[in-house]
Protein backbone atom coordinates (compact mmCIF):
# COMPACT_ATOMS: atom_id res chain seq x y z
CA UNK A 1 0.00 0.00 0.00
CA UNK A 2 1.18 3.45 -0.95
CA UNK A 3 1.87 6.32 1.53
CA UNK A 4 -1.44 8.49 1.64
CA UNK A 5 -0.22 11.55 0.14
CA UNK A 6 -1.48 15.45 -1.04
CA UNK A 7 -0.23 17.88 -3.51
CA UNK A 8 0.58 21.47 -2.11
CA UNK A 9 0.37 23.58 -5.32
CA UNK A 10 1.37 27.53 -4.22
CA UNK A 11 2.18 30.76 -5.89
CA UNK A 12 5.18 33.02 -4.34
CA UNK A 13 2.55 35.95 -4.61
CA UNK A 14 -0.28 34.52 -2.33
CA UNK A 15 -0.41 35.59 1.07
CA UNK A 16 -2.66 32.79 2.45
CA UNK A 17 0.11 30.32 0.72
CA UNK A 18 2.64 31.34 3.14
CA UNK A 19 0.89 30.00 6.14
CA UNK A 20 0.49 26.91 4.41
CA UNK A 21 4.38 26.81 3.45
CA UNK A 22 5.42 27.37 6.24
CA UNK A 23 3.08 24.95 8.46
CA UNK A 24 2.20 21.89 6.48
CA UNK A 25 5.89 20.08 6.47
CA UNK A 26 5.64 19.78 10.45
CA UNK A 27 1.77 18.95 9.47
CA UNK A 28 1.78 16.03 7.29
CA UNK A 29 4.55 14.62 8.99
CA UNK A 30 2.89 14.11 12.20
CA UNK A 31 -0.75 12.93 9.80
CA UNK A 32 2.22 10.58 8.34
CA UNK A 33 0.95 12.06 4.36
CA UNK A 34 3.47 12.68 1.94
CA UNK A 35 3.26 15.81 0.16
CA UNK A 36 4.44 16.87 -3.02
CA UNK A 37 5.38 20.78 -3.82
CA UNK A 38 4.07 22.57 -6.66
CA UNK A 39 4.44 26.19 -8.19
CA UNK A 40 2.13 27.66 -10.45
CA UNK A 41 1.48 31.52 -11.35
CA UNK A 42 -2.18 32.58 -10.76
CA UNK A 43 -1.26 35.55 -13.20
CA UNK A 44 -2.91 33.60 -16.26
CA UNK A 45 -6.15 32.63 -13.92
CA UNK A 46 -6.59 35.48 -13.13
CA UNK A 47 -6.24 37.44 -16.40
CA UNK A 48 -8.94 35.05 -17.73
CA UNK A 49 -10.99 36.14 -15.31
CA UNK A 50 -10.47 40.01 -16.78
CA UNK A 51 -8.46 40.88 -13.36
CA UNK A 52 -5.10 42.71 -14.08
CA UNK A 53 -4.46 42.04 -9.86
CA UNK A 54 -4.76 40.40 -7.03
CA UNK A 55 -8.79 40.52 -6.76
CA UNK A 56 -7.31 41.68 -3.11
CA UNK A 57 -6.61 44.96 -4.69
CA UNK A 58 -9.65 45.21 -6.90
CA UNK A 59 -12.26 44.94 -4.04
CA UNK A 60 -10.69 47.03 -1.36
CA UNK A 61 -13.45 45.90 1.33
CA UNK A 62 -12.08 42.02 0.56
CA UNK A 63 -8.21 43.02 0.27
CA UNK A 64 -9.34 44.55 3.96
CA UNK A 65 -10.45 41.70 5.20
CA UNK A 66 -7.69 39.69 4.13
CA UNK A 67 -5.08 41.87 5.34
CA UNK A 68 -6.49 41.80 9.09
CA UNK A 69 -7.44 37.95 8.74
CA UNK A 70 -3.74 37.08 7.85
CA UNK A 71 -2.42 39.56 10.76
CA UNK A 72 -4.52 37.02 13.29
CA UNK A 73 -3.89 33.79 11.58
CA UNK A 74 0.29 34.30 11.78
CA UNK A 75 0.07 35.74 15.26
CA UNK A 76 -1.72 32.16 16.23
CA UNK A 77 0.76 30.54 14.27
CA UNK A 78 3.46 32.58 15.71
CA UNK A 79 4.77 33.55 12.34
CA UNK A 80 5.82 37.06 11.45
CA UNK A 81 4.02 39.15 8.86
CA UNK A 82 4.43 42.26 6.96
CA UNK A 83 2.63 43.46 4.04
CA UNK A 84 4.64 43.39 0.67
CA UNK A 85 4.99 46.60 -1.03
CA UNK A 86 4.17 46.20 -4.30
CA UNK A 87 1.06 43.65 -3.47
CA UNK A 88 1.42 41.11 -5.04
CA UNK A 89 5.23 40.34 -5.75
CA UNK A 90 6.06 39.42 -9.32
CA UNK A 91 7.35 35.82 -8.37
CA UNK A 92 8.00 34.87 -11.68
CA UNK A 93 11.55 34.27 -11.10
CA UNK A 94 10.83 32.72 -7.75
CA UNK A 95 8.58 29.93 -9.01
CA UNK A 96 11.25 29.38 -11.83
CA UNK A 97 14.08 28.11 -9.55
CA UNK A 98 11.34 26.04 -7.71
CA UNK A 99 10.46 24.05 -10.16
CA UNK A 100 14.73 23.68 -10.61
CA UNK A 101 14.94 23.60 -7.17
CA UNK A 102 12.19 20.84 -6.69
CA UNK A 103 14.52 18.42 -9.36
CA UNK A 104 17.60 19.08 -7.18
CA UNK A 105 16.49 18.52 -3.81
CA UNK A 106 16.44 22.09 -2.62
CA UNK A 107 13.36 23.35 -3.76
CA UNK A 108 11.68 23.17 -0.43
CA UNK A 109 13.94 24.87 1.62
CA UNK A 110 14.15 27.56 -1.34
CA UNK A 111 10.14 28.19 -1.35
CA UNK A 112 10.51 28.37 2.71
CA UNK A 113 13.08 30.67 2.12
CA UNK A 114 10.95 32.78 -0.58
CA UNK A 115 8.12 32.98 1.82
CA UNK A 116 9.54 33.89 4.55
CA UNK A 117 11.98 37.08 2.89
CA UNK A 118 8.73 37.98 0.88
CA UNK A 119 6.36 38.00 4.41
CA UNK A 120 8.24 37.88 7.58
CA UNK A 121 11.19 40.60 5.67
CA UNK A 122 8.96 42.22 3.51
CA UNK A 123 11.95 42.67 0.94
CA UNK A 124 11.24 42.23 -2.61
CA UNK A 125 11.12 38.12 -3.72
CA UNK A 126 11.34 39.39 -7.93
CA UNK A 127 14.98 41.18 -7.45
CA UNK A 128 18.21 38.61 -8.40
CA UNK A 129 20.27 39.58 -4.89
CA UNK A 130 17.41 38.45 -2.52
CA UNK A 131 16.99 35.28 -4.54
CA UNK A 132 20.46 34.85 -4.50
CA UNK A 133 21.30 34.95 -1.08
CA UNK A 134 17.67 32.44 -0.27
CA UNK A 135 19.54 30.05 -2.76
CA UNK A 136 22.18 29.95 -0.83
CA UNK A 137 20.67 29.21 2.75
CA UNK A 138 19.02 26.80 0.90
CA UNK A 139 22.31 24.92 -0.22
CA UNK A 140 22.12 25.39 -4.00
CA UNK A 141 24.70 27.05 -6.13
CA UNK A 142 23.19 30.56 -7.28
CA UNK A 143 24.77 30.46 -10.75
CA UNK A 144 23.68 27.29 -12.03
CA UNK A 145 20.09 27.95 -10.14
CA UNK A 146 19.45 31.00 -12.45
CA UNK A 147 21.04 28.94 -15.12
CA UNK A 148 18.44 26.44 -14.59
CA UNK A 149 15.68 28.78 -14.06
CA UNK A 150 15.98 30.54 -17.47
CA UNK A 151 16.48 27.82 -19.55
CA UNK A 152 13.30 26.72 -21.76
CA UNK A 153 13.14 23.02 -20.25
CA UNK A 154 12.42 24.53 -16.76
CA UNK A 155 10.04 27.93 -18.39
CA UNK A 156 8.18 25.11 -19.81
CA UNK A 157 7.72 22.83 -16.75
CA UNK A 158 6.42 26.01 -15.10
CA UNK A 159 4.09 26.77 -18.50
CA UNK A 160 2.74 23.32 -18.09
CA UNK A 161 2.23 23.16 -14.19
CA UNK A 162 0.12 26.24 -14.66
CA UNK A 163 -2.45 24.61 -17.54
CA UNK A 164 -2.04 21.61 -15.63
CA UNK A 165 -3.47 23.89 -13.10
CA UNK A 166 -5.97 24.91 -14.92
CA UNK A 167 -6.97 21.93 -16.25
CA UNK A 168 -8.12 20.67 -12.98
CA UNK A 169 -9.85 23.53 -11.69
CA UNK A 170 -7.57 25.10 -9.55
CA UNK A 171 -8.71 29.02 -9.01
CA UNK A 172 -6.99 30.07 -6.23
CA UNK A 173 -3.98 29.42 -4.06
CA UNK A 174 -3.01 27.26 -1.76
CA UNK A 175 -4.78 24.47 -3.23
CA UNK A 176 -4.31 20.75 -1.55
CA UNK A 177 -5.32 18.27 -4.48
CA UNK A 178 -5.77 14.82 -2.70
CA UNK A 179 -6.22 12.77 -6.03
CA UNK A 180 -9.03 14.72 -8.48
CA UNK A 181 -10.08 16.02 -4.79
CA UNK A 182 -9.81 20.13 -4.59
CA UNK A 183 -9.59 21.78 -1.17
CA UNK A 184 -9.03 25.80 -1.40
CA UNK A 185 -7.51 27.65 1.30
CA UNK A 186 -4.88 27.58 3.93
CA UNK A 187 -7.76 26.43 6.09
CA UNK A 188 -8.21 23.21 4.34
CA UNK A 189 -5.16 21.42 4.85
CA UNK A 190 -6.51 19.21 7.80
CA UNK A 191 -9.47 18.81 5.95
CA UNK A 192 -7.43 17.82 2.66
CA UNK A 193 -4.93 15.52 5.61
CA UNK A 194 -7.80 13.82 6.16
CA UNK A 195 -9.19 13.16 3.20
CA UNK A 196 -5.66 12.01 2.05
CA UNK A 197 -6.08 9.61 4.76
CA UNK A 198 -9.67 8.48 4.04
CA UNK A 199 -11.13 9.84 7.08
CA UNK A 200 -14.18 11.25 5.35
CA UNK A 201 -18.09 10.06 5.39
CA UNK A 202 -17.93 7.83 2.73
CA UNK A 203 -21.30 8.71 1.18
CA UNK A 204 -19.97 12.23 -0.04
CA UNK A 205 -19.73 12.12 -3.51
CA UNK A 206 -20.35 8.43 -3.77
CA UNK B 1 -19.57 43.25 33.29
CA UNK B 2 -21.72 42.55 30.20
CA UNK B 3 -21.87 39.09 28.31
CA UNK B 4 -19.18 38.76 25.63
CA UNK B 5 -21.47 39.31 22.24
CA UNK B 6 -21.49 38.99 18.76
CA UNK B 7 -23.27 39.68 15.43
CA UNK B 8 -24.07 37.31 12.79
CA UNK B 9 -24.91 38.81 9.75
CA UNK B 10 -26.45 36.67 6.69
CA UNK B 11 -28.04 36.51 3.85
CA UNK B 12 -30.25 33.79 2.90
CA UNK B 13 -29.21 33.71 -1.12
CA UNK B 14 -25.55 32.61 0.89
CA UNK B 15 -24.86 28.89 0.93
CA UNK B 16 -22.04 29.34 3.48
CA UNK B 17 -24.64 31.47 5.85
CA UNK B 18 -27.24 28.05 5.84
CA UNK B 19 -24.35 26.24 7.74
CA UNK B 20 -23.58 29.32 10.72
CA UNK B 21 -27.29 29.49 10.83
CA UNK B 22 -27.75 26.07 11.34
CA UNK B 23 -25.12 25.28 14.27
CA UNK B 24 -24.76 29.18 15.75
CA UNK B 25 -27.28 28.79 18.46
CA UNK B 26 -25.49 25.72 19.97
CA UNK B 27 -21.60 26.74 19.39
CA UNK B 28 -22.56 30.42 21.16
CA UNK B 29 -24.57 29.04 23.97
CA UNK B 30 -21.69 26.33 24.45
CA UNK B 31 -19.15 29.48 24.63
CA UNK B 32 -21.50 31.73 26.90
CA UNK B 33 -21.54 34.45 24.21
CA UNK B 34 -24.77 36.34 22.98
CA UNK B 35 -25.72 36.16 19.31
CA UNK B 36 -27.56 39.08 17.53
CA UNK B 37 -29.01 38.10 14.24
CA UNK B 38 -28.56 40.67 11.30
CA UNK B 39 -29.95 39.49 8.33
CA UNK B 40 -28.88 41.94 4.79
CA UNK B 41 -29.14 41.77 1.64
CA UNK B 42 -24.99 40.91 -0.72
CA UNK B 43 -27.55 42.31 -3.94
CA UNK B 44 -26.66 46.04 -3.69
CA UNK B 45 -23.11 45.16 -2.63
CA UNK B 46 -22.07 42.82 -5.44
CA UNK B 47 -23.88 45.10 -7.43
CA UNK B 48 -21.44 48.10 -6.27
CA UNK B 49 -19.08 45.67 -7.48
CA UNK B 50 -20.37 45.07 -11.34
CA UNK B 51 -21.66 41.63 -10.45
CA UNK B 52 -25.47 41.11 -11.54
CA UNK B 53 -25.10 37.13 -9.44
CA UNK B 54 -23.50 35.62 -7.35
CA UNK B 55 -19.63 35.29 -7.84
CA UNK B 56 -19.70 31.65 -7.52
CA UNK B 57 -21.77 32.19 -10.93
CA UNK B 58 -19.87 34.44 -12.66
CA UNK B 59 -16.21 32.17 -11.79
CA UNK B 60 -17.39 28.79 -12.76
CA UNK B 61 -14.30 27.28 -11.00
CA UNK B 62 -14.69 28.90 -7.93
CA UNK B 63 -18.57 28.25 -7.84
CA UNK B 64 -17.08 24.21 -8.64
CA UNK B 65 -15.36 24.38 -5.76
CA UNK B 66 -18.02 25.85 -3.10
CA UNK B 67 -20.55 23.26 -4.21
CA UNK B 68 -18.35 20.55 -3.32
CA UNK B 69 -17.13 22.05 -0.29
CA UNK B 70 -20.44 22.85 1.13
CA UNK B 71 -21.18 19.33 0.22
CA UNK B 72 -17.83 17.95 2.16
CA UNK B 73 -19.03 20.04 4.96
CA UNK B 74 -22.86 19.49 5.28
CA UNK B 75 -21.93 16.21 5.43
CA UNK B 76 -19.37 16.32 8.41
CA UNK B 77 -21.77 18.73 10.10
CA UNK B 78 -25.16 16.09 9.32
CA UNK B 79 -26.77 18.28 7.28
CA UNK B 80 -28.48 18.10 4.65
CA UNK B 81 -27.93 19.72 1.18
CA UNK B 82 -29.46 20.09 -1.88
CA UNK B 83 -28.59 22.30 -4.70
CA UNK B 84 -31.51 24.81 -5.12
CA UNK B 85 -32.98 25.91 -8.36
CA UNK B 86 -32.87 29.18 -9.34
CA UNK B 87 -29.14 29.89 -7.49
CA UNK B 88 -29.28 32.32 -5.92
CA UNK B 89 -32.59 32.23 -4.86
CA UNK B 90 -34.52 35.65 -4.21
CA UNK B 91 -34.03 36.39 -0.61
CA UNK B 92 -35.73 39.74 -0.43
CA UNK B 93 -39.25 39.03 0.90
CA UNK B 94 -37.82 36.23 3.55
CA UNK B 95 -35.56 38.74 4.73
CA UNK B 96 -38.27 41.39 5.43
CA UNK B 97 -40.16 39.29 6.92
CA UNK B 98 -36.90 37.77 9.42
CA UNK B 99 -36.43 41.86 10.28
CA UNK B 100 -40.27 41.81 11.39
CA UNK B 101 -39.74 38.47 13.17
CA UNK B 102 -36.82 39.73 15.36
CA UNK B 103 -38.48 42.38 16.55
CA UNK B 104 -41.47 39.98 17.79
CA UNK B 105 -39.55 37.00 18.25
CA UNK B 106 -39.84 34.25 15.99
CA UNK B 107 -36.98 35.85 14.01
CA UNK B 108 -34.41 33.28 14.97
CA UNK B 109 -36.79 30.26 14.44
CA UNK B 110 -37.95 31.52 10.99
CA UNK B 111 -34.74 31.87 9.91
CA UNK B 112 -33.45 28.48 10.60
CA UNK B 113 -37.04 27.45 9.10
CA UNK B 114 -36.21 29.19 5.69
CA UNK B 115 -32.44 28.08 5.34
CA UNK B 116 -33.97 24.74 5.94
CA UNK B 117 -35.96 24.82 3.55
CA UNK B 118 -33.89 25.90 1.13
CA UNK B 119 -30.94 24.06 1.68
CA UNK B 120 -32.10 20.50 2.99
CA UNK B 121 -35.28 20.60 0.52
CA UNK B 122 -34.73 22.96 -2.58
CA UNK B 123 -37.80 24.86 -2.21
CA UNK B 124 -37.95 28.39 -3.68
CA UNK B 125 -38.17 30.95 -0.65
CA UNK B 126 -39.24 33.63 -3.30
CA UNK B 127 -43.06 31.68 -3.15
CA UNK B 128 -45.42 33.29 -0.07
CA UNK B 129 -46.93 29.64 -0.02
CA UNK B 130 -43.59 28.16 1.19
CA UNK B 131 -42.64 31.03 3.80
CA UNK B 132 -46.12 31.18 5.27
CA UNK B 133 -45.51 27.48 6.05
CA UNK B 134 -41.98 28.50 7.72
CA UNK B 135 -44.01 31.23 9.58
CA UNK B 136 -46.75 29.42 11.15
CA UNK B 137 -43.52 26.34 12.29
CA UNK B 138 -42.23 29.70 13.92
CA UNK B 139 -44.89 30.31 15.80
CA UNK B 140 -45.75 33.58 13.96
CA UNK B 141 -49.41 34.70 12.58
CA UNK B 142 -48.79 34.14 8.83
CA UNK B 143 -50.93 37.43 7.66
CA UNK B 144 -49.60 40.09 10.32
CA UNK B 145 -46.25 38.69 9.40
CA UNK B 146 -46.52 39.13 5.57
CA UNK B 147 -48.32 42.60 6.68
CA UNK B 148 -45.84 43.69 8.49
CA UNK B 149 -42.75 42.67 5.65
CA UNK B 150 -44.48 44.96 3.15
CA UNK B 151 -45.01 48.20 5.48
CA UNK B 152 -42.40 51.16 4.35
CA UNK B 153 -40.97 50.71 7.94
CA UNK B 154 -39.43 47.42 7.64
CA UNK B 155 -38.58 47.72 4.71
CA UNK B 156 -36.38 51.17 5.51
CA UNK B 157 -35.35 48.66 8.65
CA UNK B 158 -33.68 45.94 6.03
CA UNK B 159 -31.98 48.94 3.81
CA UNK B 160 -30.80 50.51 6.54
CA UNK B 161 -29.36 47.68 7.87
CA UNK B 162 -27.79 46.81 4.11
CA UNK B 163 -26.07 50.59 4.67
CA UNK B 164 -24.76 49.58 8.03
CA UNK B 165 -22.69 46.39 6.37
CA UNK B 166 -21.40 48.61 3.43
CA UNK B 167 -20.59 51.16 5.98
CA UNK B 168 -19.03 48.17 8.35
CA UNK B 169 -16.87 47.26 5.18
CA UNK B 170 -18.74 44.05 5.31
CA UNK B 171 -18.69 42.36 1.69
CA UNK B 172 -19.91 38.33 1.94
CA UNK B 173 -21.82 36.28 4.22
CA UNK B 174 -21.85 35.07 6.54
CA UNK B 175 -19.76 37.68 8.41
CA UNK B 176 -19.57 38.20 12.01
CA UNK B 177 -18.95 41.61 13.67
CA UNK B 178 -17.41 41.35 17.61
CA UNK B 179 -17.12 45.16 17.58
CA UNK B 180 -15.38 46.54 14.70
CA UNK B 181 -13.29 43.26 14.62
CA UNK B 182 -14.85 41.22 11.08
CA UNK B 183 -14.40 37.88 10.47
CA UNK B 184 -15.93 36.52 7.55
CA UNK B 185 -16.76 33.11 6.38
CA UNK B 186 -18.43 30.13 8.84
CA UNK B 187 -15.27 28.88 8.77
CA UNK B 188 -14.02 31.95 10.78
CA UNK B 189 -17.10 31.56 13.45
CA UNK B 190 -14.90 29.77 16.13
CA UNK B 191 -12.36 32.81 15.71
CA UNK B 192 -15.01 35.43 15.90
CA UNK B 193 -15.94 33.26 19.24
CA UNK B 194 -12.79 33.51 20.96
CA UNK B 195 -12.45 36.95 20.03
CA UNK B 196 -15.28 38.17 22.09
CA UNK B 197 -14.33 36.06 24.95
CA UNK B 198 -11.39 37.51 24.57
CA UNK B 199 -9.19 34.43 24.17
CA UNK B 200 -6.74 36.06 21.38
CA UNK B 201 -3.06 37.77 21.73
CA UNK B 202 -3.48 41.37 22.83
CA UNK B 203 -0.73 42.29 20.48
CA UNK B 204 -2.60 41.54 17.18
CA UNK B 205 -4.01 45.37 16.29
CA UNK B 206 -2.29 46.84 19.32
Amino acid sequence: MSKPALQFWFEFASTYSYLSAMRIGDVVAKAGVAVEWKPFLLGPIFGAQGWETSPFNIYPDKGRNMWRDMERRARALDLAFVRPDPFPQNSLLAARLTVAGLEEGWGEAFARGVYEVEFAHGLSIAEERVLEGILIKAGADPDSAFEAARSPMIKDRLKAQTQEAISRHIFGAPTFMVGDELFWGDDRLEQAIDWALEKHPAQVGA
